[in-house]
């Protein structure tokens, strides 16, 4: 890889400079018994509904402004996708949708069948298995908090969540299933028609893949985690964080990882080549898989991927688009060789890792759907 | 088929007699007004939490007390399965394990796969697609309402749940794990291991095979659907069918299906040939599949099956163990030329169908599980 090596570098540097700037200008740190009991003029704040997380010591407040200068927490409520308002109503028909197998040819497959809800949003295996049992070429990468990534898919080829949703149903290693099937099917049965009537309002004919998707986009953009602990630091609590995910921040900033990795998902912003200093291991990176290349066909774009994002990345495994990384601290100690050009030392890799656990947060509580039932008229499942 | 044509001949003349009597001794209805304003003795009733159901015109009394001799309404609550007390606990870990692809080799193949709740408990398919996509040799029965079989699967070689649960766990074709392996994944993360030391208590090493099948059972034991048309009108609500209903109850004692299907599953209780008159269409019963002969090696259990539950019927197509008839109508027909001798019209077929719709309930809300995260130490999926 000889393309951006100095931008690259140039960054890591920039943010190593700039903490080292917001080191030298911090105030010292309050005490804890300071911070816990200050209070401002005006009206006294609102009783919190669950008290401040106290999980370490007060952050440096350099730290703190840091971070909040690199990334975002992530908003109760993320904003509506372009072209499509998130309703209730849609939300409601998209949850159906995703969890419903017969949008796939075999009846069986769905949504969460690969991007599981109750496991990160993931099926916790190197690439997902689907139609015919076939394994699919990239790892299944997490349905939580995609609303935020710039593009969706690993090589950013779906703009956002409603053109992401129709590849898999499509996709003859995944649902594999046709569009003109799909709508058939649910057009069988007046629970859905009676849902895609609420959802899409005044549309004379409701029933379509294009607002299959929208619907789909509305319910995985409620998909948010907004509560972790790293959540809570960036919104002023310096106790947040333990003294060693402080710790860890501090040198994931220094190393340079915040230049790939930042904003409110930790990553998922921009695309970049996977091996700037050195060629990350075959398995991390298979030489077959030219990432972005195949969406652009720009040599540019080789083995350009979007940076992962790393919210709740604790329990995403395994790693990288191959899947073939099993161990956190493994994929730290990769990422920095190949992107930084920096041997992490076993301490490194951990500390970094601990910080890592302060980006998983509880799952939104999703009560499982009832499935409208099939009807006489509705087709068998084409691809059984 | 030679084998107890009499007696089941027997017993379809002996439940058109029953009725016939219990019409002669019946009261006139009482009109509506009169049921809905009719109060006892005593301290007033609490008011319901929903409305009486008034579906249809009252019921002859003598049809709700036929009814009523003949079947059981679901109540609220399952008894607790033998040696196998349900606790609030087990059922929280019962869940966890029922979604949980990991304990399948490949890592991906739940209970929930063939049994989706959010679909009346069934696949909807033929077959039930298993490890590398193999297809089983029978219809997945519907796991709601399951505790109330005489025992499980279709030719009930599992005497009870936590017997069943293991199968489909150890099946090739199903989810084609090995016992070890589930208890050494689950073994390796403490959300598991915290989970079965609250199930099982006082246990110095609850994480066992043993204890899966348990907690399994304990959480089906609380899938039951206590809320149809038909479990009202079996509490003495009248009004709880519709005029079609109604007389499809009827034609349905008076042609016998209630030798078979009666109880509090409509079915499940007993086991009976798949052809007493006549032999049913190659695509309902393949000759290839011996039925219950497979448990017993009795030529007596030839073509032996356990009465299908009709509870949720509508929801569970395609019909029989083969699961090749899609529609339900289609399905009473078979069932009245090959066990009852009797070539139904298609009216008599449309009017039983109406009555099953009454069998159908609500489902009850399951919040999906957030399960454990795999820890360095977690197994890779052994049959990815």
């Amino acid at each position: 890889m000889k393309r951006h090596p100095l931008y690259f570098a140039c960054a890591a540097l920039g943010a190593t400079l700039l903490l080292a700037a917001c080191e030298r200008s911090a105030a010292p740190p309050a005490s804890p018994s300071e911070a816990s009991t200050a209070t401002g003029p005006g009206p006294a704040p609102e009783a919190p509904a669950t008290p401040p997380r106290q999980a370490g010591p007060a952050a440096d407040p350099a730290l703190l402004k840091m971070a909040q200068s690199i990334f975002e927490p992530i908003p109760d409520k993320a904003q509506d996708p372009v072209d499509n308002p998130v309703t209730a109503e849609k939300v409601t028909l998209g949850k159906m949708l995703y969890f419903d197998g017969r949008l796939s040819s075999s009846g069986v497959i769905s949504c969460n069948s690969c991007h599981n809800l109750g496991m990160g949003g993931v099926d916790g295996v190197p690439t997902s298995i689907g139609h015919g049992f076939q394994k699919g070429p990239r790892n299944a990468p997490t349905v939580y908090n995609a609303v935020f990534n710039i593009a969706q898919f690993w090589d950013g080829r779906a703009e956002d969540l409603k053109a992401q949703a129709k590849g898999p149903v499509e996709a003859a290693v995944e649902m594999n299933a046709r569009p003109d099937d799909v709508v058939s099917t649910l057009r069988s049965m007046p629970g859905y028609v009676d849902a895609f009537t609420a959802a899409f309002p005044g549309e004379t004919d409701p029933v379509t893949f294009d607002n299959v998707a929208k619907a789909i986009e509305a319910f995985e953009a409620t998909l948010i985690t907004p509560g972790a602990p790293f959540d809570e630091f960036l919104k002023g609590n310096d106790r947040a964080l333990t003294a060693e995910q402080q710790a860890g921040l501090k040198l994931f900033v220094e190393k340079g990882c915040t230049s790939c990795h930042n904003g409110v998902n930790v990553g998922g912003k921009g695309y970049f080549p996977f091996g700037v200093f050195h060629t990350p291991p075959e398995e991390a990176r298979p030489s077959a898989d030219l990432g972005r290349f195949s969406v652009t066909q720009s040599t540019n774009d080789e083995y350009v991927f979007r940076a992962a994002p790393l919210r709740n990345i604790t329990l995403t495994a395994p790693y990288f688009h191959s899947g073939q990384v099993w161990n956190l601290r493994d994929a730290v100690k990769i990422m920095g060789d190949s992107q930084l050009g920096a041997t992490l030392t076993d301490e490194e890799a951990d500390s970094i890792h601990l910080f890592l656990h302060a980006l998983t947060a509880p799952m939104p509580k999703i009560e499982y759907p009832e499935l409208p039932g099939r009807q006489d008229a509705t087709p068998r499942p084409p691809g059984y």
